[in-house]
């Protein structure tokens, strides 16, 4: 382990990891602020560069900003939210009025078609497999264009949300006929851009000794069944709304994480090391 | 439109979408370089900082660097891509020994469990549309977790490939034994790390011009389904390993796109608006 990467590359990551922190969900925008197609078709283009599976390509991204179509489009989201209160009951919801005060809206549309240019099998039983790797293949091309394009608007100065709802049926149809896309194409992802009406806060991050695991799986770092059911029953709200990225920084931690702390707060989660 | 993006924030944008452009797959890597542990954390440490659904973070990353584990993990790839050849007839293969040049690899583990997190249904319909959607919300969410770090790679001086094969049935299996995690765990990315041999060429990417729309589906953006098809059985290889961002700098450009070519090149792919 000998070789030394050189200061001007650490320089570039140093550059780089300021804005893959600063970035993160804000929904609170400054009212009456605008921006120059120029700033929207840098976001864009940030995007386009995303790989994605056999080069496909197979998004499209429709930039909503005379402010008339924007309200339409936050008006099918206020409707997306009320679907969600009433038929996803103890989903932590947000008001979504604030889309409002957005100085554009990106639309992410995938399309579905391109798929056929993913690996399909000769056999029943390959073309199975490879059928469900394919829907890997297609969301994570289009998470990278969207984790492009989000990183541009951080590095621009804005702010944004990472909107899936357009990807329920009744939401896409919806937008569908109010943007005129042929409603196969769905919009997966809706990236409400504007100027931060206060510093944004972190969000909690498990501890970095968590995540990795070195040559192979470490079973200390296995996250139990109980644990995931205990955020889902406890610390959703928090773990999703709240501004600390460690959650020891929270003041009622003991009282919010009881017996789980350490699973939340350091990199052993389970010490028992059965899995 | 008056506001002006400050110049500091244009060169913030400028280093970054720098990085963007860089990063592509490359499958050259130098012989016998090492890096640090601490290189290896920063890529990591990129990853844990992507947005997820609900915030669960449902990935694990582990980082094979031991040359003896590197190579196990090489030789499953190497039957990955076999089976590939077999199965998937027609899909342009890539001989995976270059894996063996790697400074380290990435499995980038995705954790089903955690979609109980993402919203559900009360009734049949919804829950069927919600469940649908949550595949969205999952794998989007790991595909901005795997482009962190793929963008942290490149800002780190070194290349990367992008590898999906770990999500299929049998070679996830063949990962699982190998590194020891439970197979409902799946590998979803592949990320071998290293230093280029050659600079690395851009690869084809379509004209803005015809990935914005502005304020509405723009129907003479619309990619018809002969395009898929052609793309498919033409261009498929070409558009993956070619070297040119543009496909007007091919030599045999007139040939291999045919009456396509507008379509490939331009910013209108569909004259007729017909959808």
């Amino acid at each position: 382990m000998s070789e030394k990467t050189p200061d001007d590359e650490y320089k570039t990551y140093a550059d780089f990891i300021d804005v893959i922190r600063r970035r993160r969900s804000v929904r609170q925008f400054e009212k009456g602020r605008t921006v120059s197609p120029d700033v929207l078709i840098k976001i864009a283009e940030a995007g386009r560069w995303a790989p994605s599976g056999a080069n496909v390509q197979p998004w499209d991204f429709i930039i909503v900003e005379e402010s008339e179509m924007r309200n339409k489009v936050v008006e099918v989201f206020i409707q997306q939210a009320n679907r969600l209160k009433e038929y996803a009951k103890g989903f932590p919801s947000v008001y979504k009025s604030y889309l409002a005060n957005t100085v554009a809206i990106f639309i992410v549309l995938g399309d579905p078609r391109w798929k056929i240019n993913f690996p399909h099998g000769v056999t029943q039983e390959s073309e199975a497999d490879y059928l469900r790797n394919n829907e890997n293949i297609f969301y994570c091309s289009i998470g990278a264009a969207i984790q492009n394009m989000q990183l541009a608007i951080t590095a621009l100065g804005l702010t944004s949300a990472w909107l899936s709802g357009g990807g329920e049926e009744q939401t896409n149809s919806d937008l569908s006929k109010l943007l005129g896309y042929p409603s196969f194409l769905r919009a997966y992802g809706t990236i409400p851009v504007g100027y931060p009406s206060k510093d944004a806060a972190y969000r909690y991050r498990r501890p970095l000794g968590q995540v990795i695991h070195w040559n192979r799986y470490e079973p200390q770092k296995y996250r139990t069944d109980e644990q995931v059911d205990y955020y889902r029953e406890k610390l959703r709200p928090f773990a999703m709304y709240r501004h600390e990225e460690d959650l020891n920084e929270w003041e009622d931690a003991d009282e919010k994480l009881g017996k789980w702390k350490a699973a939340f707060t350091t990199g052993v989660t389970n010490p028992s090391e059965k899995m």
